[in-house]
Order: C-alpha cells, then structure tokens, then sequence
C-alpha cells in the first residue's frame, strides 16, 4: 500500500486524480502485481482493470471483488485503494491455502469514482454496467475527458495484458473504510453495509431587498439573511422531528451583498439531505416545499431548485446475512450500517448481487490526510473478505 | 444642482470620490457660484470651502451651514450636495429680502465625508475640529491620501479665494435627506434630528469541525453553520425585546469551507448596532456576550470581537425646539427622530452646538442611484433652514 502511495502528486495527502501521471502509474503497479501472482488481465476501454483466477469448474462464475485507486485531491491513504490491495491480499490467501477457485475470482481496480477531475463520478463502474459517459465533458484544465481516457488507456497495454470489456460478474463485494465514526465510537471492528443511502440536494434562493442598517426601522426591513436564517432552524427541526437517521446539512450559502452595513437582499444556501428509506426522503422533500411556501411575504420570497437526486441503494441480503454469520464465526463484534457515502457498490447493485465491508476510520475522518485505520482493522477486513470469497467461489 | 450631478465618473449613479478630477471639478463649481454671490471665500489644506457673508455687527459671531460634495461610488444626487446648495439657495434667500446679516453666515462644502476613497470617514469636519487624520493612508490604487489632497487643494486655488483654516462657528445647521423610509412612510415634510445614534460592530468567529455531510451522524457534528443560526437567532430576539428601537443587522457571513456536502467548520458573521442611548448599546453588548458564552460547547467555540464603535452625539435642544417652532409655524408636519446615519454634523456637534433637519427619502432609498426626493420637499427644508439662519443671524 505504501508503493501506491508514494505514487502522488503535491506534498499534502493523495492526489491520484484519475488519468494523471500518478493514477496510471499507480494501475499499472497494481497490474503488474496482478501478473506476478499469476492472475489473467484485461482492461478496458475506460482504464479499468480486471484480475482474474478462473474457476476450474465454473470460470463462467464470476466472483469479483475491488474498489477504485482514484483519490479526491489531498485525499487519504486508504478511501479506494484499500479495497483493491485488500481484495489482492484476499485472492493471495486463497491461492496459497486453497489453491484454485471452482467459481473465477475477479479483482477489479476501477478506472475512477471520486468525481474530482471530471464533473462526473463513478465513471469506472458506470462504464463497465453499461451507463453512457459523456466523453466531451473536460476538466479544469480544458482537458476532455476522452483524451486523457485514451492516452492513459494506451499506457496499461503492458505485455500479457488483454484489452477487452468482460462480462459482469455473478456477485460484487467491496471492501471499504467506514469513512465516519459509527465504528470507531463504538468499538466495533466490522461494519455489514444494509444500503446506500440515497441523497438529495437542493438551494434555497432567498429574495428580499438590501437597505441601509442604520437608517431602515426593524419593522421595515426585508432582511434575506433573517428569513435565511428561520428556514435553516425550522427546516433542521422538522428533519430532526421526522426521522433521527435523515441527515440535513446546510453546507454552502452566499449572501448578498455581505457587507456589515448593508441588510442583505439576496441569500442562497445548499441543503445536502440523506437517508436509506426513499420515503423519508420524500416526505423531507415535501416538508421543504411547505416550511419555504408558508414563509412567502410581499416583501420576501423564496424559491427552492432540487439539483441533485440519487436514490438509496439496497445491496444483497444474503451475502449480507451470510457475511454476518462469517463475522460472528470470526469473532468479530460487528453491526449492519447504511453508508452515508457514495461507492462503487451502488452502481454494481443495479446489475448484480453485492455487499460491501466496512472497517473503521479512526475519528470518523476520511478525504482527508489525516484518514486512518489501525492496522489490525485493517487485517480483520481482509480476513472477512478472504472467507466470504472463499464461500462463494470454493 | 443638475450641474453639480453632471460632474460625475461612470455610467452608474453619482461617483465623485473625494479628490477625484469630477470632485475638484465640483467643488470648484460651488465656489464660483459662491463668489458670483458675493461670499468671501476660503479653503483649507483639506479642501473644504468656508463661503461668508460678513456680519454687520458681530462678524466674530458665526452661523454656519453645510454638508459635503464627495458621494459613494454609485451614490444618490442629493446626498451631501442637498444640504450645501440648500444652504446656498438659503443664503441667497437672505441677502436679497434681507440684505446682509448682524452675524456672519457661513456656507461649508466639507471635503469628504463618505469614507467611499480612504479607509476614513468625515476627514472634511474632522479636518475643521481639529482631529488627526492619517495622511499615509491610501486608496485601492496606492495613492497617498496626502498626495491626492495636495494636488486637488492646489487646483482651488481661485482668483478671490483665501487659503486658511477659519475659526469655527458659534452654530452649525445640517440640512439632508433622511435616508431612510420614516418620513415618507408617515407622510411628513420635515424630520427634525434630536441625535444621531452610536453604533457597535462585531464579528463573531464560530469554530466547529467539518465534516463528510453523508457519514457523520447528526448528534456527532460540530456544525459551525448550526450554531451560528442559534446564535443569530437568539441575539436578534434579545435585540427585539430590549428595544425595539435598536437595529441589529448581520450583513456579512462567511463559511468555510462553503461546500454543499461537507458540515461548515467555520464560520464567521457580523453583527452591526445602532441606537440613540448608549445604555442600550452597552446592554446589547453585554448580553452578545453572554448569548456567546451560553452556547460554548466541548467541540464548538464561538468569540466576540468588537471592531467599530462610535457614541451616541446628541445635538443642541435649544436649536432644535427652534426649528421645532418654526416648521409648526410654516405648517410643516414634522417629527423628531434620531439619524440611523453618521453625517458631519456627528463630528461638528462635538466643537460646536449643531443641529440638522431632514427631508424625506422616496421609498427610504439612498447611496444608490434611485436616492430621489420630491421637489416641494426639496423647498420646504430649504425654506425651513432660510427660517432659521434668519432668526440666529439677522
């Protein structure tokens, strides 16, 4: 893991952005490892790379695992990469104690997941569950997307690499850090993923009239910051009200225009909101509509834009029911958890059977520098992983 | 006053920014007029213009009145210019039904006082009172303020005009638009100034901890946003029910790291004050602080800092129940009413006994191109201040 990680741009934390000198340096080391160890490689038109042991009885049985080694800028060590190294290090195991599988066993490094180059995420996993991609799309830079696809593409053409796109796999598992403090706060070793939660975003505009601080009465002002400010309380209390698990998060919010003296006549903020139960969603959803059309006055109006939806992904029971009784069988102290983030899995659960394990983040902390997991967590997650594949392809 | 308001930079409202070629300009044109007149001219190493009409009996004695040429960027045609070519048409008003008065009457055209070039306001009264001006400071462009004054004040150098710093006058009278929605909305002609009130700034700094918005619980966030809305919240209820004539604005907010998915960190948010008792504002301050102290919490801390503040100036009672009697003697409805504003008069006040006498705002609109008043109530402050110039020098 150390090897990939040297492999980063800048000083501060991981930059493998996706396409850039270091990302296919970073693929191509995790594909020459794949050969050493005697696996079969292919890759795709998308930069993804697919490690295969075939199965001796059924190699038309695919049980894939992998994650993605693309990083956010000044991202952590482990967010991605841990689950391709930590699916090598599984498939290692098998081969060494178990030898070949019956079922094939498939390692996949995904091209791309994070969104931080290009204005799009997941692009590795759509690619290969057959989603279209805009290929036009550029990056700050200018740069589009499909040209810097094709020449990184054209550097993992390393001998005894095939170029092709495979079919999709039977069952997906990702292995992945919690990236929040459910199981650190509570000491638990393993996290069983239930769903994905689904999310939505939306801005507020809020419109009233900016006037002078001095010389306009308090009862005649229409003071955007000030109605701002009783939506975000309202909204966060009816979100609280509702259900403990949604999340609400006012993360952005501009004011106009944002001098001492001057009451504000134009405020805009972000809602971020997220649950794994699509109802919920849509009642909070519903909820916005109602506090933001009860607050109309002559003088103030507000307008709420929904601009973002991805709806809760429900992964497979029984890999999660079977990866439960492994854990316990384990002696791991465990609990099934929705994940608050976005991951490969949601996109492979459209198309196949998958779960995901997560081990814990110390602090909560992840896309940062500072992400961590200890290094025994680390081991538990890989020995869960190596045992469910174990099941699943012996 | 059409051309004065022609002298002005850009497309956009009135710009003559003290020192600026269209400030010289204008400024140039009040003292021509002021010597077509017959008034005896002076400038001082500001640029402030004092126009007399020498007393008859007691030329020692001086009654003053005046304002300031110098608008913001983008600013009103009346603001400032109203009370200085008022004051001219009030003295012309004088010298020809009257002929020339006991005590001499003074026009003043103050330098600047809008703060909209320098990093200081009312440097023209300052100048004239004695206080200490930054002559180091510069605007955006670098230029000394030392060096721009240097080169305007040689360019008033008339034919006619002296070069001094008169004594200061025995009353000053400040003749302005309102600025603000109050007499407008009661639909009265004239706003007689008891104070102009004193005014606190702060800026509080929140500091959470941000956070990945999908995968920290809602009872594990350090939301910096969150509590600034509590904070916001509560102080401006606490402002309410204090008095109801304090104004309590937030205008400008900053969040960090401002980003819709991730929980705010930091946040920061001003706070601006104002009333006309200082027991009031020091009750506010008070309790900003323990409202701030109150909400101190393991993982989120919140500070105080006061960056601006000026005192409530009370200006002359005997002046003011003068102009009182007057106005009710011209038929004038009229109120007396704090000024929500700083003017020139705040600083005269402290040297001199001062008054001033507003007119009202159209829609309570100023510093913006929209900034209008009616013509008649135009006239009616002119003939009020013509009134009272009357009885204090004839």
């Amino acid at each position: 893991m150390a090897t990939i990680n040297d492999l980063s741009e800048g000083e501060i934390g991981q930059n493998r952005l996706v396409y850039s000198p270091t990302w296919i340096e970073a693929q191509k080391q995790v594909i020459q490892w794949a050969l050493k160890l005697g696996l079969t490689v292919t890759v795709d038109d998308f930069g993804t790379a697919y490690m295969d042991v075939p199965g001796t009885d059924h190699p038309d049985q695919v049980i894939a695992t992998g994650s993605h080694i693309d990083t956010v800028a000044q991202g952590g060590r482990f967010d991605g990469l841990y689950g391709v190294l930590g699916g090598m290090q599984a498939i290692e195991n098998l081969l060494v104690t178990e030898g070949h599988p019956k079922e094939t066993l498939r390692l996949i490094s995904f091209s791309e997941e994070e969104g931080s180059r290009f204005p799009d995420t997941f692009t590795g996993s759509k690619h290969y569950t057959g989603a279209k991609i805009n290929l036009a799309m550029t990056d700050p830079d200018g740069i589009h997307f499909d040209d810097a696809r094709q020449t990184a593409v054209a550097q993992l053409n390393l001998p005894g690499v095939k170029h092709d796109l495979p079919d999709l796999p039977d069952t997906f598992t990702e292995l992945h850090i919690e990236q929040g403090p459910r199981l650190i706060d509570h000491q638990l070793q393993i996290g069983l993923v239930t769903a994905i939660v689904g999310q939505r975003r939306f801005t507020i505009t809020v419109k009233g009239i900016a006037n002078h601080a001095g010389t306009t009465p308090m009862d005649e002002r229409a003071d955007a910051l000030e109605m701002a400010v009783t939506l975000i309380s309202q909204l966060r209390d009816q979100a609280h009200q509702l259900d403990s698990g949604l999340t609400f998060t006012v993360g952005e919010m501009h004011i106009s225009p944002n001098t001492s003296n001057v009451i504000p006549g134009l405020v805009t903020f972000t809602i971020d909101t997220r649950s794994n139960d699509e109802q919920i969603l849509d009642n909070f959803e519903q909820i916005i509509h109602q506090v933001v059309a009860q607050h109309q006055e002559p003088k103030i109006t507000s307008t709420v834009n929904r601009w973002a939806k991805s709806d809760v992904t429900h992964l497979d029971d029984q890999l999660l029911a079977a990866n439960q009784k492994t854990a316990d069988k384990l002696g791991f102290s465990s609990t099934q958890l929705a994940s608050g983030a976005g991951h490969d899995s949601q996109i492979m659960a459209k198309v196949t059977r998958t779960t995901m394990i997560f081990v814990p983040s110390i602090d909560g902390i992840s896309h940062a520098p500072e992400e961590n997991t200890g290094q025994v967590d680390l081991l538990h997650g890989v020995e869960l992983l190596t045992e469910s594949l174990h099941q699943q392809a012996y």
